[in-house]
């Protein structure tokens, strides 16, 4: 009956941590004038969404009171607020999932990245995008076109992560570009320097698997960290991995840029060591909260050293850019889809943690 | 006789680790055109002239043979080459005491602080200026105007220590700036930045006198930081600190700008932590070569870090300027002064580290 | 009778060109929580104003209903929205008069000033300031500390434009700043340089007594350039004034930074061949549509040309901080005060263009 | 005979205004430890050659005496200094026309295409290199890899130049480019804006085959504009255009950036019109010493406007990259070739200006 599916909002929970559930909630309503109404249609799973069911907190962020999952969305826009001009009815766009102020400096100069006061999807208190209707203020939609499919939609996100990345790296053609970290956001940022003019992208992983499609995906080359020997200073080792590696790529001074995501300790001073004097390092990955770092090195190389968090304007047009042109095969990332009903299966996948699981996907409710 | 007076060219030479003595070199030639000779008539000591006495090394420069000591020195140009035109004979002159191979990428490209290949007074192997006759490029020495003093020439070099970490800080007008430090380097960054413009200008110090010293020199307030409690967590304690700082000076979410001055790991951490999101964090303090430091936060804040070394081209001339002009009184630094034949007294009162020996002249050799 | 007085807006209304008249108006409302009412207390008369009432349009803006004059004001807050945050009722505040969408990307990325959707005080068809009564969002109006008068808090418009011309000229402490004009806006471009740390200010006008306001205003130097020959090509006069401005103040190849704050032809031909080889010029001055520009001369000499309009983020608040810590006297600007009722004859005033009339001040209306 | 052969120099030199002729001159001898002594291969004939023949002067620059023509050339390094390190006897290499002072401060900053002391080839009093050798830095010339050819060695000059442009503009992946002018530099330009991850690059030009040209090359999209009617305000008419090529290619606002790379006034005018708001804009071509410009119209939309001349550090290391790695297709630009001895033909040939003439390029002397 129509009656009972214009009600139902199917929506999947985390109620406290390691507790999942579905639960039929009320359809959302539009809070203003330039709010849309989406209706979601593929759903990626992030670290983070796994470590909020795992855990319950990152950072400041602390789960106390039940959200739903899920922030790497494409979707239909189903209503529109009367101010909406950007996008219509029936238009199929990806979903940036922050949604800043506006009104604190940060928001006001540019950087909305640092609010305080986002509605970030799926990051407590707020509500994910792994219901059947997502409300979101209108300039955080962005159409995609006709032969973009809604995965790629969704992997719009990450995309824009990388885009980000580069841009804080203040990324140029004909760098060399040293890229730590092989996983779904570090494949992405040595595509996207590839696509930007990249003189020579080189990857590292620990995983050999990840460095073989890396290799495939945007890297030029790859390289394998060996493990250090018994008895040898953890930070040495780092240094002499980071000769070999300027050695082996010629590089000479260092890489122009380094991008940093894995967040592990020992290559995060690979990547400080590996930079070249007056060159460019940015951590984008996350781990331990502190780390034994080479300042002095980073002091007398004159290095610039940056943080990357979510995006920025610009990011989400130009990451629809890069995969609508084919720049980027996003599509090839994923390697596992799952209905929206199997969700926790999806997230059980993730958590588990597999060399062959890449990124997964969940459909949107089927109505 | 004046051919003995022309043949003598007294210099203070480091012969080995802890082994120092007045010698009779030859007076040295130009080596090119553009060659100045200067008669050297003040120098400041500087830590790294005593890291040198004491140790024979920093970082990559080992002391395998003997070198004259000193590098902070103003003096008269005595002898110039032909090709010279920025100053003659008479002239007196701030002396910045590196001269780059002007043929690398670094040099080529506006960074010649970064050029492997630089002549560095008093860097293994090259000879400091703690001679009679000191041969240095005509670019690199900058004429003083009259109503500024020989010591005031010699100050020119912290000055410009000073406004290359400002500069590499992008410091600007009305921003909030955190100084690491109040020792010499510290204290002058803090008077530039309140020359510049600066909102507020704070001063960080273990030693209560040269906080109230900074409070007379540039700063605008000082802060002595609390010892950790017992058991507390280093980098927890540095945190409650940098946090204190925000809070009792106003500072909202942290500086706008932390140059940190010390090199000291618990006082890196607090600048990291006292850092405003988006906020920029230079280090210029050396001290132990890696150190536990705040990554996530960095990653987390966006924020940028970058070491500053040396000086690049207009740090001299505007050093002169904010000397001259009377901007920044560097006179005050100092609180000893020796001749020439006591030297070794003059390292031996540094090397003491007194809380009330701040910088340390000798006068050039009378002829 | 209390409720008479609540009714009462009185306001200053351009109905049509050269046609204004005071009229009784509702009593605006909050149009949501994030706005403020506003008591104005003191309003500057700014050109643009009159250029309003005079001729009905600048630019794309064109009257085509009537509207209240005025945008460089100050006031009392006595009405605020649920959000408000950062100021209260009874809070004596600046208040920036443009308004932006927040949603567009000129907004998003921190360039607000170039929002076509502003909501800008006195530009058609948006109504200005000189009313009892005014709303504006309250991130928008900025508490100014006691010890500033209301006049001072109004004078922070202009004071905020001469920040952004600064901002976007990215002025530096230590640089020759060449300011065309002597204006209300070129002066306090030369106090704010000055309060930057610039090495040498000069200013130029074809007025002697605005450069002898110039003098003790915040200049270093003036320059009164000297008439064209007869038959003398208008450029090459141009030029040569350039190369006398030069010579006389010592800017050997020119000048660092050049702010252009009239749009007079022959002035701004001046300012760009008054600019050093790699040097700045800023474009802040609006007068012809079109001029003849030596733009061979800007190639060759790879200058950086910029045009500065409005005011962006930081602009207010440093512009408070400039008036409050007394770095720019503001006040001294002032030459003539009008009540409220006589708002007419203060335009007419600003209208005769007087050498001694700079700048003219309309009290707010007194309960 | 040896002996006879190696005292042989044969140079193509301009004595005076339409004046050419072959001489013998003797061969160069190193200045110093750093020269290195090239045996040309490949000169390609730029405009500005032409210039000099034909009228004697170019700005500042006035043959006053003979001077050797050519400064687009590649070759093989024959003889070495004591201290040149990156290339060897035999090495092929590009050659960097211009060589600076290293002394002043535009040398030391990093600007060194603004060193008023620059060596530049075959710009007056200097010798260019359409002689057998010629003698240059050897950080001035650049090794290519053994699968490009000496003609695509001569064509990195051009290059570099787009280089040097694109870099002027801070050009960014993801942007939109609108480059005034397909002729070889405009068509560079394009080229190098697509190879960086332009969004859609534009190419406007008068003549049609090179707008068919430009198209194969490098932009995704040309514009012939139409001709102004009768009577209409050629500003106006520039500002149509503008508006018609915004429209027609859907650039919104307007372009991200604006390359102009022919100097003729109407182009320029629709090159300011057509960038957006905060766009910028480079000037880049050279024609009229001044022209009409819409200086308001750069002043309300906050324009950049940069100058874009010769090159700077990395731009030739990058254009060698670009043309090594395929990139930038530089041979499909040569239309002619000469042998030596045939150098007037060629210069004729590029007199005549005909459109199937791009670019000419003259083989070096057959030993």
């Amino acid at each position: 009956m129509v009656a009972e599916e214009i009600d139902r909002n199917p929506s999947f929970v985390l109620r406290a941590v390691k507790d999942v559930a579905f639960e039929d909630r009320p359809i959302p309503k539009l809070r203003d004038q330039y709010d849309v109404r989406v209706q979601i249609e593929q759903t990626g799973i992030c670290g983070s969404d796994v470590h909020y069911w795992q855990r319950g907190r990152i950072g400041d962020f602390v789960l106390t009171s039940p959200i739903v999952l899920g922030h790497e969305s494409s979707g239909t826009v189903v209503e529109t607020g009367s101010a909406v001009k950007n996008v219509k009815v029936g238009d199929r766009v990806a979903i940036e999932p922050g949604v800043p102020c506006r009104h604190c400096d940060h928001c006001r100069s540019g950087a909305y990245n640092l609010c305080a006061d986002t509605i970030f999807a799926a990051t407590p208190p707020w509500d994910g995008t792994l219901s059947k209707y997502y409300i979101v203020a209108s300039d955080y939609v962005y159409p995609i076109p006709d032969h973009m499919s809604m995965e790629e939609g969704a992997l719009v996100e990450p995309t824009a992560v990388g885009v980000q990345i580069t841009k804080v790296a203040d990324l140029r053609a004909g760098q060399t570009v040293l890229v730590m970290g092989c996983g779904p956001i570090g494949v992405m940022c040595q595509a996207i320097a590839k696509a930007y003019g990249a003189k020579k992208v080189i990857g590292v992983d620990i995983v050999q698997s990840r460095l073989d499609f890396a290799k495939t995906f945007g890297a030029d080359e790859v390289f394998l960290p060996p493990k250090p020997e018994q008895g040898v200073d953890p930070v040495e080792h780092s240094e002499k991995v980071a000769e070999q590696i300027k050695k082996q790529f010629g590089l000479g001074e260092g890489a122009d840029v380094v991008l940093e995501c894995t967040g592990a300790e020992p290559v995060i001073q690979m990547g400080v060591f590996a930079a070249r004097k007056g060159g460019t390092y940015v951590q984008a990955g996350m781990g331990k909260e502190n780390v034994v770092f080479p300042i002095t090195t980073a002091c007398i190389r004159a290095l610039t050293i940056k943080g990357s968090i979510r995006y920025t304007t610009g990011c989400y047009p130009q990451a629809v850019e890069l995969v609508a042109s084919g720049k980027i095969g996003v599509k090839r990332l994923i390697t596992n889809r799952f209905e929206f009903e199997k969700a926790e299966d999806a997230f059980e996948l993730v958590k588990a943690s597999k060399p062959d699981v890449f990124k997964v996907m969940i459909a949107g409710v089927q109505s």
